[in-house]
């Protein structure tokens, strides 16, 4: 059987080239707003890891050859919040920030053991109804008081707490 | 009779205000976007000024004592665009620029001359009908490309033609 | 004496401006950084006010009538670190966020007892010597972690506490 | 003989990743600045394509694995201006836009006939002497107005130019 999808790698490629290369990421923080535009509850998707560990997380994954941001955001937000979350993909690329992950710690903020990956992060004002699949338990919203406290920044690893924090301050939510 | 509205000016007030203190505005640009977010439409003002000149522009006022910044986003664009027209006021505060409208020509690319004004100007995407009211004749729908036209850009006085190409610029759209 | 110069407003007169309409402020988050641009340390400024109480501030102030925002931001820089700190005013005028200081608390997360002001958020490299005047008794450099701490940031009231911790965010820096 | 630096991709090996994934890219778009940060000129370098045409270039180039993005900007800053040209790196790693690259025409306003090339753009200081290297036959200081003449746009494939016009829109050059 052959692959001839553009923008497909087999597993093995995308090992090597994670040791060579920077993999181009998106971050989108799902949020619900009110008419005048302010966040009211930002949202958290719940994984449970191959070991068992609870953690929350961002919608985040890569951009593949041929697509363009916009569309990769839409596609992670549709796999990860259904067909139905009408997410509103900003109008402008400028994202709020640019997240480094790197397979060292302590480089920057951002760490993943897995690979270099530098993500492109946005705010995503979703409108419709949010039913997560994939891989992902359960998508709960927080207020931006809750998404900021202590505990559940512990319950999101590789810097992806301080990642939401970035977003809640570039909204102007004060913790 | 006594006005007490909070944040009120008499007319007398705001002239005299109008040469000691830069005013606050906020512009704001109504745009089409599609699922993906891409701007396909700008929503321009047809306006007939008191000598009869046509010209274009966008939506735009000041910002009123103890009013929040979006609040005065929503509320001008209600008075432009009418009650229907569903803004989505961004979650971030951050404008795309700040236009500093000045009474003297050829200090910034702006220019009022009734006053100093200086607008955080901000990409509105708007989804629904717009039914112009007050003082607008029309609202009038371009394509990134017709909103670049030197015609089009010489009938947006004030610098304006020039802030709506740096929102056409802001949000990836080339001439 | 008669007082003519633009932008000048007597005491009464600010005391009813303030009354009536949001005054435009500039806050920068001085900042020293290493080649790289990152942020290596963060200037405070030390106060006491009038009742003796000690706090710490940012740069902060008007933008007069005719005045750009560029060059209130010189002033002030100058004004508040004197005449051989070297600050590089940013190239572009996009500020990092608009803090909304409202004379009535809990409406944003700044307040302001004396007035709505509406100010421009900037972060501000300062490459030379800082040599404070004015009512400032002293600038001290903190790490962004000391900055970020919650013993520093209740010695910044008004919101400007959450105001450095938006500028840290925004450069990347976590606590 | 065996290459083992990190980071390092055999000629064979980047055209496979090149066919497979977006290259993560930056942009510097070089400006010399006044006392208050505005832009007086933009810095172009002047290259001779093997085919002996004659094109204008921002500063562009690779980001390598495990290299932070601020050091991929210094690095390809002091490649083609000298290493003595003092960029002052900006302290935020927001860009002003993301300029996609595709290998097919028309799907964003750039081009790039090798690669799907993902560029985090930003305007960078400079205050020192250039002396450009390498492939650079010279760097070229114009104004904002004639950085913007259709003549100099034509000089600038794949979309540099309308990526230029962004930058000059983001600091707030009228052309």
């Amino acid at each position: 059987m052959t692959e001839t999808t553009p923008g497909w790698l087999a597993p093995e490629e995308l090992e090597m080239t994670r040791a060579r290369m920077p993999i181009l990421y998106v971050d989108a923080v799902p949020v619900r707003v009110d008419d005048s535009g302010e966040v009211t509850h930002v949202g958290l998707l719940l994984r449970i890891g191959p070991d068992g560990t609870v953690s929350r997380a961002l919608v985040s994954g890569r951009v593949l050859h041929h697509e363009r941001v916009r569309d990769a955001l839409l596609r992670h937000l549709e796999k990860d919040l259904g067909p139905v979350a009408l997410p509103r993909i900003p109008a402008s690329l400028q994202p709020f920030t640019v997240a480094e992950y790197f397979p060292t710690q302590g480089i920057t903020p951002y760490h993943d053991p897995r690979q270099h990956a530098v993500s492109l992060a946005y705010v995503v004002p979703v409108a419709g109804d949010c039913m997560p699949r994939q891989d992902a338990l359960d998508l709960v919203w927080f207020t931006p008081q809750e998404a900021s406290s202590p505990q559940l920044q512990a319950d999101m690893p590789g810097g992806q707490g301080f990642l939401l924090k970035q977003a809640l301050a570039h909204v102007g939510c004060a913790p």
